[in-house]
């Protein structure tokens, strides 16, 4: 296949600065290398609230299941923080995972050693570190019933059911079974096994399905307390971690805290067949919106998973990798990668984007 | 008053030494400042189920009800580690805190000076790090119902229920308001308002309270994502932090990881009324149970928290603090806070128990 329709969402905030840069980067990829990519374009989040009063309505929907792949920028924003639930745009974020069937999220967190220095940790504890998270993303308490806030004996009960069918343990473990057997083949699936029945299922799906399916695959337990210390005091020790929803929506975000850089860092979300969303794991920062000052690398990264995982390209998926790499050394930084004295040059959203195209 | 009623709870590993040592500052204490500590044993954890089949017999409940306040060790170790959920030694510390009522528990995670280098993180970033989580104990899905496996379709399906009502929510947070009030007035709310309704409660419910109640701390509400990218981040920033009880457990796991030092970390579990349970933070490290290895330090200061909020002696409380901070100037250290080349002296659980008491 040498064409492909894209669904991009550049949604709020700084996501149409960087989904600009980004699509300087994948124009070029696909010049050279002789293969299209059509960009269209769909709302979501902020910008689908303003327009259709829906965080993400089903044209939107309709349109990203029928394109090969999804690229979304990031959205919220201030303006719309007040707004009841239904009308926030995590409220379409959450709908778009459910209803594309998203169930896997994995989130990488590798130090680059020319960005080690922005790390609150100590070099030689995050030296090295390449830590894939693997969290589950459609069940949990996120999607759980029953759920509501009830008066019960005059006074309000607020409740989420935190629940896991086996077929659902089954289906995440085969993923995270699957990435931990191409990474150094260590899984740490995390829980809290010692307090939970639904951890407890999940421990037991876990194990039988790595045990029997994936024999080459080392799988260890962790308490979902011990792990959020484990990251802070040596994350070297783990490989890939796979956890539920919810542990894993904190686990992922202190993982990657430890590599200093959000801006640098992407994700994917793939469901069992269909196409998948990339996403940088940065917020919408509208603070420095339309400035020329966002990192647009964790999204051109999130387009290099993109092209490994939905669109079969691994090679060109690696070009746009070391592209970036490429750029680090060259000392090029926008604000939020630049460190004082660090001798290196400064650089606003449209520029960085285009020299990582121009190095592809 | 000048004669108290203390239960203690040895409980399993390292326990048994980490009290004796802790006797003996309580003993020196007692007898300079003129008043009774008596001590009177019980059984919990794995002990309890070897000697008792129960990891807490109701005898040791009852005790620790007619008690002024109970100071506990720690529990667990591999030998307990496979039986079925009602034989475990963590089954008899959440049957403790719910049969006592300790809704409230109290995790101070602040960095000292003479162990700064202790911590994986710079130097800079957690200098004057000063964090009190105090964590919902007794609610959540720690104790929601329904909860459990079924079988549901064919297939197995394990849920807890996420649940707090009004009432629970209010109390939590006049401990928590009180509490800041004596810091530095910042009470920081985390929660996951914009997923659950479970949290939409707390953070109506927190906000009622504080607003109302407490108007000199000022009440900021972060989601627990970004809690646990910001303790990383610019621990700082936090001054008290009040949350559920899973929640509480990670983040309290993780703030005390900023400090590098799990054997110097106290906490302190207290309900309405009645004998509050005061422990240390760390395990019961059965690989050094027995080699007089230990640091008895994070018990000591567990004993100065029962001073000061069981016992009304907040004197006492703060010359325990003192003389463990002048034991760290004497450079004395047990293995787990000892550095190479740090030019300070390796001292076992016993002689480390001895110092505090000799400055005392
Ligand atoms: C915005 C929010 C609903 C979302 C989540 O909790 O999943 C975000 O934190 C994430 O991790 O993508
Ligand atoms: C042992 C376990 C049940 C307990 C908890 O989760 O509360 C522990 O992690 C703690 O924080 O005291």
């Amino acid at each position: 296949k040498d064409s492909y329709l894209v669904t991009l969402l550049p949604g709020d905030g700084i996501g149409p600065e960087i989904t600009e840069a980004t699509k300087k980067v994948l124009a070029v990829i696909c010049e050279k290398s002789g293969f299209e990519i059509e960009l269209k374009e769909a709302l979501i989040g902020g910008a689908a609230i303003d327009a259709k009063n829906d965080p993400f309505p089903q044209e939107s929907l309709d349109q990203c299941l029928a394109s090969d792949s999804v690229l979304l920028a990031c959205i919220g924003g201030y303006k719309w923080d007040k707004n009841p639930r239904e009308l926030r745009p995590e409220t379409g974020l959450l709908k778009m995972r459910k209803e594309m069937g998203l169930f896997a999220n994995l989130r990488p967190a590798k130090v680059l050693s020319q960005l080690i220095d922005a790390s609150t940790l100590k070099r030689e504890v995050v030296e090295g570190v390449d830590v894939m998270v693997v969290r589950e993303l459609t069940g949990d308490v996120y999607f759980g019933t029953p759920k509501g806030i009830d008066v019960i004996d005059g006074q309000r009960v607020g409740y989420n059911n935190m629940i896991y069918s086996e077929s659902e343990i089954d289906r995440i473990a085969r993923v995270a079974g699957d990435v931990a057997s191409k990474r150094k083949g260590q899984l740490c699936s995390v829980d809290k096994a010692n307090v939970l029945d639904v951890s407890q299922l999940w421990r037991d799906v876990v194990t039988d399905v790595i045990t029997k399916d994936f024999p080459e695959v080392e799988l260890s337990h962790m308490y979902v307390d011990n792990a959020a210390m484990q990251l802070i005091r040596w994350p070297k020790q783990f490989d890939t971690i796979v956890c539920g929803n919810i542990f894993g929506d904190i686990l992922s975000d202190e993982a990657s805290m430890l590599v200093g850089s959000l801006g640098m860092l992407p994700s994917a979300s793939i469901g069992e067949s269909g196409p998948g969303v990339f996403e940088p794991c940065h917020g919408s920062a509208p603070d420095i919106a339309g400035e020329d000052k966002a990192n647009p690398l964790a999204m051109i990264l999130s387009a290099a998973m993109m092209l490994k995982y939905d669109l079969d390209r691994p090679e060109e998926a690696a070009i746009i990798e070391r592209a970036v790499e490429a750029v680090l050394d060259e000392k090029i930084r926008t604000p939020d990668i630049k460190q004082e004295g660090d001798g290196c040059k400064l650089v606003g959203c449209t520029e960085m984007g285009q020299a990582v195209a121009d190095i592809v």
